[in-house]
């Protein structure tokens, strides 16, 4: 993963900066730059813009206004949209259009070819880049919202093909404002990664959970009462915002099919050393797995 | 589940219990009857047997006696077989055979059709039941062994065919005592529902850092360093012992393979949901998912 060459931040102390849907990932955004807990503020304006009423005044503490009115990034130095990636690629022209020459437009969508592509066909006197930051919580919405959610974590930038670089110096050093680490990658590269680690995850933990069902179906409920530790962790992310699956596993549809192969294939290797009762070759996909598995996340 | 009608935890208070095999679930089983930090002694004696020499010094704070020796189980009122399933199919015989007549035989596998079966074949004057806690942790060892580790734990019971149904009621008892909470099963059915919950996510972890790692050998690592919370959860159980695994995956390969062809019809069904972008039936499924697991773990 490259670092990014040039980072500017100085930007965002003067910025009066639109957050987009705040939900968990916008509303910690929007703390982060506005201040809260120990933190100190970090932009000199920060808007979110709800979707629904009743999120207005939850969000009051965390930003300087919170309103329903998309227009309210015309004011805006950048834009950050801050929802499920077909939300976001809806939302792109039209607030593209609302915005002043020369602001910045990005996103944290948890896919981004499609998005970039769209970015793509925008007005060119906008600067525009991807952004997909690798954090979040099992608790989603506002009311989870914790201005410290990015310290640390990765944020992967995605250039839009052909647009000023600008745009990912200046997404770059909010990133670090943020607390986070930018990392720049390619959009099709991203989403072949993210399947790899977070899609085709959540799409085997959904058929876990199925496959449960279909044995309960005829067994009954003590496979529930049983579940364990094991089950409870290898199925966590099946509890996830069903909107916001729905739009990653369309937007990355070739991606996470590609990757469904590759698990199938360690499936049925996996399968065949069982049926056999092939120890060494079974001893030698375990341990593998084993050694990458103990070697991450240290 | 059914709990069992009698249970006999009076004869544990006076008990010599002899428990083969000390790493986390019979070192933490040895604890909690010898009694360790504020839990109270409830057996009279307990005699650890270890496969190394090693682990005696660490054994001695928390058991009456620590050996090397097969035959302190001739002593003994219950001895429990705190090892691998394949183990524990190899060592039945030979301490069936140096055992007091009606003492209590039997063990902490995580499969139980296999060990049933061997367990049936014993000499008659012993007492035989099949058993399986349902806890465990992350780090093994007997350096994790904690006396807490039962606390309110199912503990599956599987009586053995044609054999005395004093040896359930008295398994039934030391589970009590252990701080479980007993539940009958026969052998069968318990396998198929641990194939579900248990053996098969397993299976699916590896399959899943399998993946990973095929796509990493031509993408690089920066997959490794992008993989986030998601990846970590589901992926946790890929790091547990490989022994008890390889032991766990032969010995309950029917039931492990009818799983795998379970969830192999929800993943179909989900790649075709995804390959054809049919929007109302990954939601079905995705959403069948998400309401079954919020039930969960509550």
């Amino acid at each position: 993963m490259a670092e990014p060459e040039h980072s500017d931040s100085a930007w965002v102390r003067e910025a009066e900066i639109a957050v987009v849907g705040i939900g968990l990932m916008g509303g910690s955004l929007a703390a982060a730059l506005r201040g809260a807990n120990e933190r100190p503020r970090r932009g000199r304006r920060v808007v979110g813009i709800a979707r629904r009423a009743a999120t207005l005044p939850l969000a009051a503490p965390l930003m300087d206004e919170a309103t329903l009115d998309i227009r309210a990034v015309a004011g805006a130095d950048a834009v950050v949209l801050a929802a499920p990636p077909r939300a976001i690629i809806r939302l792109l022209p039209q607030i593209a259009a609302l915005m002043r020459p020369g602001a910045l437009l990005t996103d944290l969508g948890s896919t981004k070819s499609a998005i970039v592509e769209v970015m793509s066909t925008l007005r060119d006197d906008i600067l525009v880049v991807g952004g997909h930051p690798m954090c979040g919580k099992e608790a989603g919405g506002l009311a989870a919202a914790d201005p410290h959610l990015y310290d640390n974590a990765p944020f992967v930038l995605c250039p839009v093909p052909g647009r000023a670089a600008t745009a990912v110096a200046r997404a770059a050093g909010l990133a670090r404002v943020l607390g986070a680490r930018p990392h720049i990658l390619d959009a099709a590269r991203h989403d072949r990664l993210v399947a790899a680690i977070s899609h085709v995850p959540y799409t085997t933990a959904v058929a876990l959970v199925a496959a449960a069902e279909a044995l309960a179906a005829s067994d009954g409920d003590t496979l529930w009462e049983l579940a364990a530790g094991g089950f409870r962790d290898t199925t966590r992310v099946a509890a996830g915002e069903l909107d916001m699956w729905i739009d990653i596993l369309l937007t990355n549809q070739p991606a996470v099919l590609d990757h469904l192969d590759r698990l199938d294939g360690a499936l049925q290797q996996l399968r065949q050393a069982i049926a056999a009762g092939d120890i060494a070759l079974l001893r030698g996909v375990l341990e593998a797995a084993q050694t990458r598995r103990r070697g991450l996340f240290r």
